[in-house]
């Protein structure tokens, strides 16, 4: 089975957006198993995406849709793929119940009739109610291809993939795909991919992929099998191996993120976290507390991003920032080991550094102290981020995650 | 003329990144006021790359491929365009020698051969030398189509493109394209369409575009003229009318973020800001302190995440948190106006409230208490952002920066 992601909406032409919708829907069918032959964007002109599903049809058993099923005039996903596929509309009256009820409970303002639009839907489709947004998706087979249509913006298409979608697809599969997840801090893409590179190549089932993402890599193992317990067993001993020779820079298997890996650590052990940020401005907080249930670890954090803040908020001395500078080390753990006590937590995670654009005549733009300081004893790390204040701030946040990490398994803090 | 922006890279097809460079490029070609049709995207396979480069052909006047320029036997763009225009390739002496000497002098390896695959280039083609990394672009025109090569690391391909594709783009205009964006918060997506809806459908020079994007909505009005300043003649009108009509929920005319126009006001008074931030964790600081030079109209911020240290480090009465709950607007007042103090900052902002999932009996999941504090007077608002946890917390710090924004301008601040 191959698929094409068609994706429809001019924002998407004119640059306005990026296109998240089509990485994560390939990211969700390569873990089914199901290769993505094309990604097609076409704007909201009804000629142009007609052609372009034809091209699709063509080539493609599966074609799933993202966008223009919402309530304006430029919205034609559904008519136009009907009319491909010589496949009539018809008016849901449970979609329209629903649509009408989402205004009255969630936005609490009267619904305009043009809403309703979204109710039109594709005889003898398979409807996906929109539990996260108002436009319905749905899907149907014709002349042997297979349609979804998923809803443009990203939080409702994943939501619509992974509830709706995907079990879907599951059911279609010939024997079981299974992924799993190695993932990897402090380790860059061609130091990971270069010693395993001849055997990538060579691997067939399980197969191996790397891939770089905001500063940290990923390798997928991937296999096939006739059950999920085989293609389990047939996968284990890769990891292991990958595993023990790639060592501590792992963080885990199939984890959600480092934030999430430091928070089941913090909370199996009844341990909370605060942070004082300075350069990363509340990025390591926002992290933390992206995860739900956040309270139970994270006792707070101070955004010390004033120079004269981190002495009347958190008891820097004022001193120590004259004689040491405000970008050092002995900032950074005092940073750390006054918001630990300040918030009375376990650990403290002190932050100081040049974001950029600006230096400080000291050290090069991308300079960031981390620390980290526990009960009875104090790590700090010192990095080089590069000159871009996104990845300066991103790398740091991950730095002290990763420094916690290492401390609550009994690895080495300060080097990796 | 018309674009298609073919990208080729099979990472793109399995989901490990997001199509970023389509995004630049198509921005890029807007501001030239140059169409784009479609973006495609294909792996690296030379037989499907051929088939989509013949579609191009058919349907565009300008092709930009990115990705498939690099020295690894999967690079395949150059050689497959140039078949499919019957170009021949031939060996560059010139970028042989400029690959050579960015191995030595930036890597300081030596260069393994396959690198100077990078060095064949279509017969009779325009070179684009590459500054930013090793593999060079370039430009040919044939049956009445135009070329362009760029590679695909995103930071290459940005400056290749305003570097060596635009200045030669511009010279094939006729006219002038000229662009602004209306920026909104406060008014949902049909609440902004629908009344405009007819308009829009009958207006041809200008033109009006809306879009929705993490809570806020935009409107995009575009003219066509012989020169600037007729294009910008030409909107005028449009524009005071759109604004007049929209009233105080347009915050900005291209403005970059509610953050950044905050961030202008604040500098341009002279004035400072701290945040007290619950259920956000960081958000509002962090966004704050994305922008460089935020040092000057950010004092810091405070995460009170954990009840207790909403009194200990910020000094809210416990009692008033026993006795009005610690997601109210008392203590949503008493964050803004203690964080303010502490921080010695102009203004003070604080929100506590709920991202779920967890509810606290009282009030529904997404109900969040957003406070501004100034010298002599202080607002709250109560929003309802639904259940998803991101959204809420982008919607509550969308809110405060709304209240300030509103405040510095004099605009009513809690009614939107």
């Amino acid at each position: 089975m191959i698929a094409e992601i068609l994706s429809v909406g001019t924002e998407l032409l004119l640059g306005n957006t990026v296109n998240t919708d089509a990485r994560d829907i390939s990211e969700y069918l390569s873990a089914l198993g199901i290769d993505v032959g094309w990604h097609t964007v076409v704007g909201d002109n009804p000629g142009r995406l007609t052609d372009a599903v034809n091209i699709a049809k063509s080539r493609a058993d599966l074609i799933i849709t993202t966008g223009g099923l919402g309530p304006t005039c430029d919205d034609l996903t559904k008519q136009v793929l009907a009319a491909a596929f010589g496949i009539e509309l018809y008016f849901d009256e449970t979609e329209a119940e629903r649509i009408r009820g989402y205004f009255s409970r969630r936005i609490g303002r009267p619904m305009t009739e043009n809403n309703l639009q979204q109710a039109w839907l594709p005889v003898g489709c398979t409807v996906f109610s929109n539990l996260w947004g108002t436009a319905p998706g749905c899907t149907f087979e014709k002349d042997g291809v297979r349609v979804i249509m998923l809803p443009g913006p990203p939080r409702e298409c994943r939501a619509m993939f992974e509830n709706c979608a995907m079990p879907y697809l599951r059911t279609l599969g010939e024997g079981e795909i299974v992924s799993h997840n190695l993932r990897i801090f402090g380790r860059g893409e061609s130091e990971v991919e270069f010693p395993l590179r001849e055997r990538m190549n060579a691997m067939r089932n399980p197969t191996l992929a790397p891939y770089a993402k905001e500063g940290e890599m990923f390798l997928r193992v991937t296999a096939k099998a006739a059950t999920r317990e085989e293609a389990e067993r047939m996968m284990e001993p890769v990891i292991a191996e990958l595993r023990e020779s790639l060592g501590a820079v792992v963080y885990g298997v199939d984890a959600t993120s480092l934030e999430a890996v430091v928070s089941d650590l913090l909370r199996e052990k009844g341990l909370t976290l605060a942070a004082a940020e300075s350069c990363t401005g509340g990025l390591l907080s926002k992290r933390m507390t992206d995860l739900p249930g956040a309270s139970e670890v994270f006792r707070g954090g101070a955004v010390v991003y004033a120079t004269d803040s981190k002495t009347s908020l958190l008891g820097v001395p004022a001193a120590l920032i004259e004689e040491k500078g405000v970008v050092s080390r002995e900032v950074a753990l005092s940073l750390a080991e006054n918001v630990r006590a300040v918030f009375s937590a376990d650990f403290g995670v002190g932050i100081t550094g040049l974001a950029g654009p600006d230096g400080d005549g000291v050290h090069p733009v991308g300079t960031v102290f981390v620390a980290l300081a526990a009960a009875d004893d104090s790590f700090v790390r010192e990095i080089h981020g590069g000159r871009d204040r996104d990845r300066i701030r991103t790398m740091a946040a991950s730095h002290a995650l990763d420094m916690l990490r290492r401390y609550m398994t009994g690895l080495p803090v300060e080097k990796i």
